[in-house]
């Protein structure tokens, strides 16, 4: 994962043992990032295979090498661009394989491919150990611009965190990291030239200089640019902590611990605004390699503008009829300073008005509508409408969003069928030079309620379904398949020292008050956060410690869809004739479970509230197993049943208690549904 | 844990929040290891709760402080000398908490005190969060040198995987690391002056020398020691490979991936050897601050020395009888040199010999005996026989052994009853001036199967054991009480990064073909690795993969050791009125589990060794019901029954299939014992 453009499997398998080796050759092959790649290669196979594989290159000429790795061609020096060659192909025989590449980004890709197919050989009579399977593999990407967008203002996540991200990122051949710096609750990059910006607006949580091009540099070396975001004019409570002259209102400002929208905003029409904005940009251009620039430009609030008479009257004497006109301004006076100090501009949706140079990139996260008006009026786009994976929605509904495509409504969504709209699925309505205006796409996780331990849950394995997305092929779609390879992505991805599972291990310990709880596991494991923006509504702030049984969750319940899955499965057979055992089984552990959970949730103070958690799964169970007794035996119920439970389990579909949603209430409402009903 | 030398409970708890914060006073706080150990303790207590603790220093005088830390003088100027105060007290009431201590290093050891007691708040109705327990604690340590040893020849161990054991070293209060840094199988340190030794000897696995810096600053930042050892004139292999010169043969030489005791052995009888060990200490003795220098001096096999004329000439001529006389005079050469350094000598117990100097620490690997002869005749020494946790055995052993008292035998061991030994548990028959020549202990990690990836496993947590044996009163010696809180030390020391529980399942999963199987997982719980040095006779080298079932189980089965507690708890009550109940139901699901895990163990290349192990568990249980279905009625079996049934399980009984131990088969063993014969 992602899926290749072309593969074709054959039979037979090379072993990955002791001796495996590599040979490196052609011009390319003398990029640094080739050979610290296959450096960390070898790092990686002990680790998968617990086999001491030591670095061992094999010299060009003297054949034999396990992998015989060929890059034609030198690149460009750094930094890495946009659209850089990443196309490799794999072919993998029982005598050796060959990587070949036209560039080093590409051979980049081939490893983490040949990385993933490494596994222990399987069934009875084969030699012990671990092999990867003869095949031949073509492939590239569709999109240019893969990315993740990670605020880092919202809750600081220091460095080993997010090189950790970077390393599962590379591992799914994601190429954009955007670093999303600056926000209403914190500065989080060292100005040397603007001090007070991390002095005042950082609480202390901010990467200097140095570890800013440490992590540029390990970006770097995995085929990975940095883009920074600072964001302006609005979301910029953070630079005005320290430097209040930028502000649109007079008076002292504070780095907020809250969450929303605020409406501190940068004064645009001041010079003192532009000189200060020329002399960080032209500080950060230089700390930042990569040629875009992200000066973020959503969510403005124009209350200060409107309020603020010197701000009126300049734009009476500017012809600007409105705020929408004043950030236009800013905009163009922002993308000045940006092309002086030689990068491109991106911003999100907000910044594509008129006059706007077509050599901005518009960052689409208010939907493809917004993505194609800017494709047809000539600007590049990305996309990361439906790819906020801090909404917690499942894997599916990223997945089945397409830059290309109308997108299906989010889950949960009772907005009813737009007839004006085209149907999900339909392609968009652009040219062929329109579509190629699409670049790619970004995910987004805002932090809200995200924090070092469980940011590795709250991406990974989501993130990788992304990926496949913006790499695979359009027609890469099946879900069935997806989830499959989806489930051995994520345990791979768990060798890169990624602590999806592990994190979520200790702090479900840490809430059983130390000790690792079998009842809780399995109670947590049919559960899943409340999705969208539902939490936020009850005062949550940087401060808010996220150390509950939601926040210990994964976003996404694989028990409670495999559930779903099974009870699809069972009502696809004619009633009465489907086995219903293990249906009846999964029913009766987790309502057995409640029994020995609720001491635990009684006993410990954070949990407590989860009670009536319990309570709900118990009765679900108990009507989901009612529902299999009546469709197994084929009685039917008496008269009120199948009306009065159904009325039941809708109060639990898709209705949170407390936090938590209990996500096996739509499969019995299935089962209930299928219920014939009695005759009167 | 360790158990403090005085503490007093009392009622009530001091909550740990949001306002957590500290406050510093007396003279010794400016100590710089004070302040960072402050520091990694919010980052702690952030992890540990999940709490946003923040760095918050309460200056001192205005008051109010969560915890207020009082260090009453400075210490001498680094480094940490042997012997230097690590006593300090802790008060906690509900009001805040006081930890008192005369010199820096106490501050740290009542931190980690501090760190332990955090928990959650439990019970119905109590407010949700963390707190500490109020009470009163006075401690200081029994011995003033508690180390760990650890081989980092045999299997190198990153810089990383190092660092981590220092994190768990400091937090249950350990204060020496004995860094095993040569061996035959690598040098693993950068020497200037003669890099030979690390470009011949090492396979490119070794530490610079700005690595090594880098550790010692980082142990010491923790109140930990740092020894080198470099063994000499035995285990010399790959001082030789660089430097033939130093040989007692001729020829070259070459590191071993094997293990075992190798002949290579450094010649004595040069003067090259003094000036180059002269030279080579000097340099080490200058990166290696701390007072004490280890030369090894164990397992010397004269061989090479009987066989080389020139050696045999020059004892004669020197008067040197046999060749421990020419290793006592190697010694006395080495010795000089290390004190010309500027250090003290230590070594393995092989180098107490005739006319060696006072001031050379004695470490006893042979057993207590050496260490009290050695303090009969005035030298210092420390003891690690007993505590080499690389063999395997359980927490209670190691624990049980006592530097003053006479050890107990190893389980499994059959040796008979000595009359002429005293029993195990005899105080060592020392002056109270002898005694004060036992300095303390070491546990010893030799690295023939540990890598870093199964390291944290085979260290934690029966380290913590052992380092409660040298910190706690010797009256601390409860197995119950030890096992009790060893649990919840174990997954408190999780939140430090360690990988003993968390490393194991990759293992597992990887094993199960990158997927967790929860059969395995039970298959996995109740069995143990085979103890002692039996694994070695099978040819393992260092280039051996350490990825089969055996290298991903704990030294000690938790499941078996509480399986076997129960048979004990229910054969103390008179037969027929227990209730068996809870044993049935073990035996039925590990029988069970048995069905579920053949597939798995079938299917994957490196499990399929384990199917005679599945079929011992399932005839384990099947016995073990059948005795408790005896001992339940009260039937007696048919007259053979007793006597063909022990016959079986003996087969069992610490005996090995394959690499394991199944150990669920003493207690079964025990119920079987019990049921009455028949009379025929």
């Amino acid at each position: 994962m992602p899926w290749p453009a072309g593969v074709t499997v054959q039979s037979g398998s090379l072993p990955v043992n002791l001796t495996f080796s590599v040979s490196l050759s052609g011009a390319g092959a003398t990029d640094p990032r080739v050979k610290v790649a296959v450096n960390r290669m070898f790092v990686r196979l002990a680790r998968q295979t617990g086999i001491p594989v030591r670095s061992h290159f094999v010299e060009q000429g003297t054949g034999g090498a396990t992998l015989n790795i060929i890059v034609e061609e030198r690149d460009h020096p750094p930094p890495q661009r946009l659209g850089d060659d990443e196309r490799y192909a794999l072919e993998i025989a029982t005598t050796g394989a060959r990587l070949s590449a036209g560039r080093p980004l590409g051979a980049l890709r081939g490893i983490e491919t040949f990385l993933e197919l490494v596994g222990q050989n399987t069934g009875p009579g084969v030699t012990p150990g671990f092999s990867v399977p003869c095949l031949a593999i073509r492939d590239q990407p569709r999109f240019p611009w893969r990315g993740l967008s990670l605020d880092v203002s919202r809750h600081f996540i220091p460095v080993g965190d997010v090189e950790r991200t970077l390393d599962g990122m590379s591992a799914v051949k994601l190429n954009v990291f955007h670093w999303h710096l600056s926000d209403d609750q914190g500065f989080r990059v060292e100005s040397r030239r603007y001090p007070r910006l991390q002095q005042y607006g950082s609480h202390g949580l901010y990467y200097t200089q140095a570890q800013i091009r440490e992590v540029i540099a390990y970006a770097g070396d995995r085929g990975i640019r940095v883009i920074p975001e600072f964001d302006m004019p609005g979301h910029a409570t953070s630079w005005l902590t320290g430097y209040p002259e930028l502000g649109s209102r007079s008076g002292a400002f504070e780095i907020t611990a809250g969450y929303g929208i605020f409406n501190d905003l940068i004064d645009p029409t001041k010079e003192y605004t532009y000189r200060f904005l020329d002399g960080f940009i032209g500080e950060m251009a230089a700390l930042f390699p990569d040629a875009f620039f992200h000066i973020g430009g959503d969510e403005v609030d124009p209350k200060q503008w409107n309020d603020n008479p010197h701000i009126q009257e300049f734009m009476r004497s500017h012809d600007l009829a409105d705020p929408k006109a004043l950030h236009a301004y800013f905009n163009q006076r922002v993308q000045r300073i940006v092309a002086h100090h030689g990068k491109h501009m991106i911003g999100w949706d907000e910044v594509l008005q008129p006059d706007l140079p077509k050599s901005v990139v518009i960052q689409s996260w208010r939907g493809q509508h917004s993505l194609w008006q800017a494709a047809r009026q000539g600007y590049q786009g990305i996309l990361s409408a439906g790819y906020y994976l801090n909404l917690m929605y499942p894997a599916a509904y990223h997945y089945g969003i397409d830059p290309m495509k109308v997108p299906p409504s989010a889950p949960g969504s009772h907005a009813g069928p737009e007839s004006a709209e085209p149907a999900p699925g339909t392609p968009a309505d652009l040219t062929p030079e329109q579509q190629k205006m699409v670049l790619g796409g970004e995910a987004a996780m805002w932090e809200e309620l995200a924090t070092p331990e469980n940011l590795d849950a709250k991406l990974w394995p989501r993130l990788a379904a992304v990926a496949e997305r913006f790499w695979s092929p359009e027609a890469t779609t099946d879900m069935a398949s997806m989830y499959n390879r989806l489930e051995s992505t994520n345990r791979w991805l768990e060798w890169l020292g990624l602590t999806q599972h592990s994190g979520l291990v200790l702090m479900r310990q840490r809430l059983a008050g130390g000790k690792l709880s079998q009842p809780l596991e399995v109670f947590a494991s049919i559960l899943e956060p409340v999705k969208e923006y539902s939490r936020h509504a009850e005062n949550y702030t940087s401060s808010t410690p996220l150390n509950r049984l939601v926040d210990s969750i994964p976003p996404e319940s694989d028990a409670a869809r495999e559930f779903r899955e099974e009870v699809d499965a069972y009502l696809s057979i004619p009633t009465g004739q489907g086995n219903s055992e293990e249906l009846k089984g999964l029913l009766a552990d987790w309502a057995n479970n409640t029994q020995e959970v609720r001491p635990v949730l009684r006993s410990n103070s954070l949990l407590t509230e989860n009670l009536p958690v319990a309570d709900a799964v118990a009765a679900l169970c108990d009507m989901g197993e009612q529902a299999l007794g009546y469709l197994g035996s084929g009685n039917a119920p008496g008269p009120d049943w199948k009306q009065q439970t159904l009325a039941k389990v809708d109060g639990y579909v898709d209705k949170r208690i407390g936090d938590v949603l209990i996500q096996i209430a739509p499969g019995v409402r299935k089962l209930v549904e299928a219920v014939p009903s009695a005759h009167p």
